[in-house]
């Protein structure tokens, strides 16, 4: 008789046994099954980061994609009328210097930025490097803008000439030369678009702190 | 003996009437004397938005100064040469007529912006206002910028002209336009390097909210 009661106890401290095992198995799996939820606030921010990032990244083709057609701009024509061999280059006119200059520049500032703006990307939190960031982008637009319009100053008084000041237009004779510095124009001015894009990101992103 | 114990009473009570009036009176003058003091921070704040308006007044004299003086630059110079009777005025090159447009236009807005920048003094805590004057400060930024660019790269020419597209420098003729259009240019680049520290200006105050 006493041996049965025994055999119950033993069997009922088991189940207990069992029974505790269980419960502490559920919480831990229901732990590690934490659900991961995101507050919207944090999405947000990182989209804003993420869109900082690509429109840095456009903004780089275009500078370094305008700076290098430009760069490489030169034609040789012969002047039947004088029977001599008329060359022109990029660098003949200072202003369309100017622009190779400005926009290789904000090219690599660009390029070296793309780090930090993926460092925004994971610490949304980072407010210092996001106003240092935003400083040097408003000089860059300041200069792209600069870049882009003396040149295009250039080529508009190549293709009409200036009678006032008898500047005679240029591009009858270099029809090349004019087609490709104006075609580098287009590569800056998106930049000048895209660097007001980032600048009002970054303030955008630094005002949700 | 029981007058004079009547008397000492009354005095007594007098007595400290008059001490919890004292109490009393020195209490609401203490309250009324409040401390008046200002959290740090919130100094600051006003600090940046009062630099804000003021940079904005100046930048408001450089574009609309800038705008004025090349609006008005015409000179007549009779040719010994030709013995015929030479005039230019601004309009005569284009890139100076956009010049004085592009100051114009960021000259008329920032006045507009003087009254919102003044609220901004008294309600640090406006977010959507300021990041909407932050966004329209950018694109002015790249229209000065540009305005002046243009322009600049015009009275270069005109200054040292260009021998390889063939363009004669036109300031030995009109000495008296090249000086006064030269000296506008000079309100005009301020107004930029002032626009660049209203947008940086901007994105700081944002960052502390």
């Amino acid at each position: 008789m006493e041996e049965a009661k025994h055999n119950e106890a033993e069997e009922a401290q088991g189940i207990e046994a069992r029974e505790a095992k269980q419960i502490e198995a559920g919480e831990t799996s229901r732990s590690s099954r934490k659900l991961i939820t995101f507050e919207p606030k944090l999405v947000i921010n990182k989209g804003i980061s993420v869109l900082g990032f690509v429109l840095r990244l456009f903004a780089v083709f275009g500078t370094i994609g305008s700076a290098l057609a430009m760069g490489t701009t030169h034609e040789s024509v012969v002047s039947l009328s004088q029977l001599v061999l008329l060359k022109v280059k990029y660098s003949d006119l200072p202003t369309l210097m100017f622009f190779v200059v400005a926009n290789a520049i904000s090219g690599g500032y660009l390029v070296l930025s793309l780090p930090v703006s993926i460092f925004h990307i994971f610490s949304t939190q980072a407010k210092t490097s996001r106003i240092i960031l935003l400083v040097v982008d408003t000089v860059m637009l300041a200069l792209v803008s600069s870049g882009a319009s003396a040149a295009t100053a250039t080529v508009y008084l190549a293709h009409e000439g200036n009678t006032t000041a008898n500047w005679p237009p240029i591009c009858q004779q270099f029809d090349g030369f004019c087609e490709r510095i104006s075609g580098s124009l287009i590569g800056s001015f998106c930049a000048v678009i895209l660097l007001m894009l980032i600048v009002i990101n970054s303030a955008i992103s630094l005002s949700r702190h």
